[in-house]
Order: C-alpha cells, then sequence, then structure tokens
C-alpha cells in the first residue's frame, strides 16, 4: 500500500467487527513498532499482546473508574460519558510500556529524562499506521491508571505502560474528524 | 512509495550533501507531522522550520554545551566526542514544539500529563517516515537544554521543545543500525 495513502486514510476506530485479527498481521504490527527509532538505538520498549477477555474485561473496568477521576480533576463533564465497552469487544489490544533506564542522556537530567516515552510513541505510531495498511484499524488509548494497568498486566515495576493500542477490523461510522490546516502551526524562522 | 519499504528503510543520517530541500518537499513533511493523532484531536503541536545559519550555528553551540553537561551527569564519555558539526550543514531543520495545554485530560493528573508530547513524538515520526518517503533522511536530535533552545526559537514560555528533526538528502555512508528481533520484546498473555 503507498505510503501517503496510509498516512492520510489513517484514522481511529471505537467499534470493531467480530473478527479475530490474524496471528501474522499482529506480528507485522510488532514488527512495525520495533522499526521505530530510539535514543542511542536501545529501543526502550515492551509489548504486552492482549487478548484474554477477562483482562479486557478489568482494563474496562479500570478505565471506567479512570474515567470518573480524571473527569473529575479536569472538569471535562463530556468525559462521564465516554464509552468504554469497545475495550472488551476489540479482538487485540497492544500494551506498548517503556523503560526509563533505556532512555537516552537526558534521564539524568532534572525535568527531562522522557526520551524513552517518546521513542514508544514513534512505535505506538508505527503500528497504528501498519494496522491501517493491513486493513486494520484502532485507537491510541491512554485513559488509564498506570499503576493498576501495570499491576493488570503483571509489569515489573521499571516499566512505565505508554499506551493501549486497540486493533481490529473498524465497524465505526463515524467520520475521520480532520485535522486544522498544517499551515496554521507553521513558523518559518527568517 | 510502499509503506513497508518506507518503514523498513528509514534511517538516521548525519551528513548531507550540500544541497537545499525543495520549499514542496518540506511542505510535505509538516503536513505527514500534522497527520499525527492526537488527545481528543487538539493537535498540540507547533512546527518551527529552522535554514537560516546563524541560528543553526547558535543551536550547534548550544548542542556543544549540552553535550558536555549531559556527558558529565551521565558519565558516558563517548558523548564528549559525538560531533555536532552537522547541524549547520543540515539543510533543514523542523523544531516539533508541544502545547501541554492542548493535552489529554491526564493533564490534569499529578504526575502524568505528557499526553501532549507523545503525540509530538508521533508527529516526528511521521515527518521522519515521510522524509524518507521523499528521498531524503534525517535525524532526531534531542541533545539541547529546552530552556535555551526556546529562547533561540523565539518560543513562547508555553511551548515545550521536543525534537529537532534534522533533514537534508544523506551523504552518510554509516549502516542502518538494526534492531534486535522485536520477537524479543513480546509478551503474549494468556
Amino acid at each position: 500500500m503507498d505510503f501517503w495513502e496510509v498516512l492520510r486514510a489513517r484514522r481511529s476506530s471505537r467499534r470493531f467487527k467480530d473478527l479475530p485479527v490474524e496471528e501474522e498481521k499482529i506480528s507485522m504490527i510488532l514488527e512495525a513498532g520495533n522499526l521505530a527509532p530510539s535514543p542511542v538505538n536501545r529501543q526502550p520498549w515492551l509489548f504486552i499482546v492482549i487478548r484474554n477477555r477477562q483482562v479486557k474485561e478489568r482494563i474496562r473496568d479500570l478505565a471506567a473508574r479512570t474515567r470518573q477521576e480524571w473527569a473529575e480533576a479536569s472538569g471535562w463533564n463530556w468525559l462521564r460519558k465516554y464509552d468504554v465497552e469497545y475495550l472488551v469487544e476489540v479482538p487485540v489490544m497492544i500494551c506498548v510500556a517503556g523503560d526509563p533506564a533505556r532512555g537516552g542522556a537526558d534521564r539524568f537530567i532534572p525535568g527531562q529524562g522522557e526520551s524513552y516515552a517518546h521513542a514508544c510513541a514513534a512505535a505506538v505510531e508505527n503500528m497504528l499506521l501498519a494496522a491501517h495498511a493491513l486493513g486494520l484499524s484502532g485507537v491510541w488509548f491512554t485513559l488509564f491508571a498506570k499503576e493498576e494497568l501495570a499491576s493488570i498486566l503483571g509489569l515489573e515495576p521499571q516499566y512505565d505502560p505508554i499506551a493501549l493500542v486497540c486493533l481490529g477490523y473498524s465497524d465505526d461510522p463515524t467520520q475521520q474528524p480532520g485535522k486544522r490546516d498544517y499551515r496554521e502551526k507553521v513558523r518559518y524562522l527568517p
């Protein structure tokens, strides 16, 4: 599939067909994540593939609690009604977790040290693009209290769960939301 | 160009031919960055396009100072010899700066609030992939004290400079460093 078509047509989906995702596609998406750049090529990511319904239910419950807490903290009332049931219906979730000890030299600098997480975010983007190239769709999900997600997934303390990448065959009728024109966000330095 | 070829062949370059980058290609790379996903589609990025030699020299000087500070703090002695002259030779740098106020609801939660930066990292990855698709190459540069870079670029206080994306026609003979096998970094949850 053409690179620009993938980039332009990628979109988030929150409703999925009741179809499993083929093993080979999951492998290709993991490989895509692993191809992201990282500081000093230290590849600070770990991928956890989640398909077990009970685990998905626990994540859905966590998301529902987190939603209430964050709605309270932010004052964003629409968040209280944000539907998280798709976390159970989605066939696959891949947690991308980062290891801060595999970051760049920035990690020794007070107030910096996020380069491992930025590399993980690049891996997430590669995975979402790869999913689209494979006819899948997904969403970059982050509505979770990190410590509780780490506990559900049995992550060792050094790992920081950056995102849950939800993946399946889309059955989402909503439109791609579109973006502001990129030219509104560019400055050309004289 | 084929999506998978772009993903697999993308690589970092730190030596560039003495050739300008066409305006149209810069625009396409900016558009690619703007196509990244973001929390609540708030698109928290600002792109600053840098081609002025004097500005590049100031950034090179800042990188050289930062290199010494970070080498000291990290104990990574190899960093002292990391060559930053390519920051002057590279034809274009694009700073991707994030606006924390345009993040997700996580920004109201103590100890979280990095979703705006993760969206910016996804934009950086889109830009590096797009550059490769256009025959260019570059590097995701972060060896800078953030406050000083913000000052050189005249950024308002709300912006957080996430990365400098260096872009040009590669003249870098070093090999792609390669990755560990992705299967070493995957856990399948039972």
